[in-house]
């Protein structure tokens, strides 16, 4: 009985992944282990394909694989970054992709915003006039800074650029893919990527990632892809149900339970909790005289980083939510005690955020 | 409650990974979420890391990533070899590491020994003699033969090649690490990996790998070494008890649960309870009058691979065995059929052994 193993004191997370994992989903991890050459394997990626191409709203392929979304990030750079890469850069997570391609030995240039501005397709459009980049790497949702970049426009500004029709646009969705509609078809993008531990509010452990066509035509050029996460190895063995390598299969179990649930629940219903709870999370904030880190028009649907004019002791607010089994996120990096953030992803409820809220207002003494 | 999920039937593999794994075990994974930063974690990092140090013999560093085998494989080549690798192939899994290292851009070298047959140690000093090797892959127990390689004697010569002391050893214990001692440091080996779903009885999507200081400080010197399996990125964070991206929680669980019960049981009982598997399976084969495919002295501790010399019809048995609630494996690739694998691993125990012998036996018809 799984109860015994959730002994420990729970904390609800309110951090911007991992998130909360409903119990259910837990203890569905805990099906018996089967090969991953066995029809009950196959059986069950054959049901999560489909259910996964609505999330990523594609007709076209959804990589699955045992790693943790960075390893996505690091597979579209060697599948298909050949000449040099714009990386655009606003925050920590989209630092990384820089930090990623650099260690991949590939050429790349950086377009930076201001931690907490969004990159503008404008100053894309810009960067690209050159003609030398054949990628672009940009973060839908900053994790670290609650920025949510203007994917549509930037893939738009993308396909207008001199060699437009080559450029490979690698998206980061992380932290926003399931909380929020990011349709890769209708905006036609190459390597969509996000993770399991975020808005689709799952154990940690499997990443996925939609590939275009075009990208799946340009990883055959390009040499030294590597094998563990080579596209067109993963796609030969998607085609069959099944993965190169052994997968993650009790992640996989949980993967499925979720994604039923996900769509009883409905995605557009999915997506209008996460926007209400996000504007209950910037009300209250309004509500104690602060403002959301992000200018409006960019704030995400799935963490809210709010700046801490007030100078609240952050450490001490955690201190007393744990207090009462809840836990709120410190900002990012430098921006540790300057602004703090909560998330409202995943399975979390407005009833969850009321009384994240209650308890906040509590310890602020109102 | 947990046992609702596994309301599937239940299968017990004896095939050679994924393996069993223990309902207490499967429920392990099923505490509460937890992030990666948070005390909760590097306390669970901090309990399990002097535990995986005596499974791997070693006072060095034992790296965790959430991938699978494979994907340290690849870290491995990526990490450590420069100049030109000899990868020796006597079975799929050997010859996996050598697509890798190809797939990486590394220029290489095959020694090969025929499906079977082990590596010697006097064909890989020969092969070293000319200097020009920086790397040399070899996997311990080759999964698709049940052949286990003489890895102490291979380092033996190894290092006394002309330039052996710069030449590392990368070696594969993917089906034999937890099941048969393999001493890192006595050995002096420099990368010694494995996955979690083989003989330390797990679900998959964790990899292990020791690396020595040797391979440390050589990795510094290797360019594009990438940033998800890169060693020095993954120490770094190591040294903090933590993962560079975010971890598979659940599995840690599982996996701090097990290592706990595996010391309980004792190292030494555990590869007693694996050779003695081993032989009674050999002593059923012999009953038969059938043969291990391994030369002796090289039949593994973890599987044994047994000629079908009886012709016997392997996927009728197995299809017979699924009625009783357990499987075999067939042989691998072009071995399919020429001979079948039973699986003696992980927390299999000698009585289901003889469970499966008497099902074998009445298929038989005796």
């Amino acid at each position: 009985m799984s109860e015994n193993n959730r002994a420990d004191k729970h904390v609800k997370l309110f951090i911007p992944g991992p998130t909360e994992v409903r119990p259910e989903v837990l203890d569905a991890q805990t099906n018996w282990m089967i090969g991953h050459r066995m029809p009950e394997c196959l059986d069950l990626i054959g049901r999560i394909r489909p259910k996964l191409g609505k999330v990523f709203m594609t007709e076209k392929r959804v990589l699955i694989n045992a790693s943790t979304g960075t390893g996505f990030m690091e597979a579209a750079i060697r599948n298909v970054a050949n000449k040099k890469v714009l990386n655009c850069v606003n925050g920590a997570f989209s630092a990384r992709w820089r930090d990623i391609t650099v260690a991949c030995g590939r050429d790349n240039a950086v377009l930076d915003a201001e931690w907490g501005q969004p990159i503008l397709p404008e100053a894309v459009a810009e960067r690209l006039a050159s003609g030398e980049f054949d990628a672009i790497t940009v973060v839908h949702n900053e994790t670290s800074t609650g920025v949510t970049n203007p994917i549509e426009a930037i893939a738009q500004a993308v396909r207008q650029a001199p060699n437009g029709e080559e450029i490979m646009i690698l998206v980061d969705s992380v932290s926003s893919m399931a909380g929020v509609a990011i349709p890769f078809d209708a905006w036609d993008l190459d390597v969509l990527l996000t993770s399991s531990q975020k808005a689709f509010a799952l154990p940690a452990g499997l990443a996925f990632a939609a590939v275009s066509d075009r990208a799946m035509a340009k990883a055959k050029t390009v040499p030294n892809r590597g094998w563990y996460f080579d596209f067109l190895v993963l796609e030969k063995y998607l085609l069959k149900n099944q993965t190169p390598a052994t997968t993650a299969v009790s992640l996989l179990y949980a993967l499925d339970k979720q994604l039923d649930d996900m769509m009883a629940e409905g995605m557009e219903n999915r997506y209008a909790r996460h926007l209400a709870m996000r504007d209950r999370t910037l009300e209250w904030a309004e509500s104690r005289g602060l403002t959301a880190f992000a200018p409006e028009g960019y704030r995400s649907p799935t963490v809210t980083c709010i700046s801490n004019d007030n100078n609240y002791d952050i450490p001490a607010l955690n201190a007393f939510l744990r207090e009462k089994g809840m836990i709120i996120s410190n900002g990012y990096g430098a921006l540790k005690g300057k602004n703090f953030r909560i998330a409202h992803m995943g399975d979390l409820q407005m009833a969850d955020m009321e009384e994240l809220f209650a308890a906040i207002d509590e310890f602020l003494g109102q």
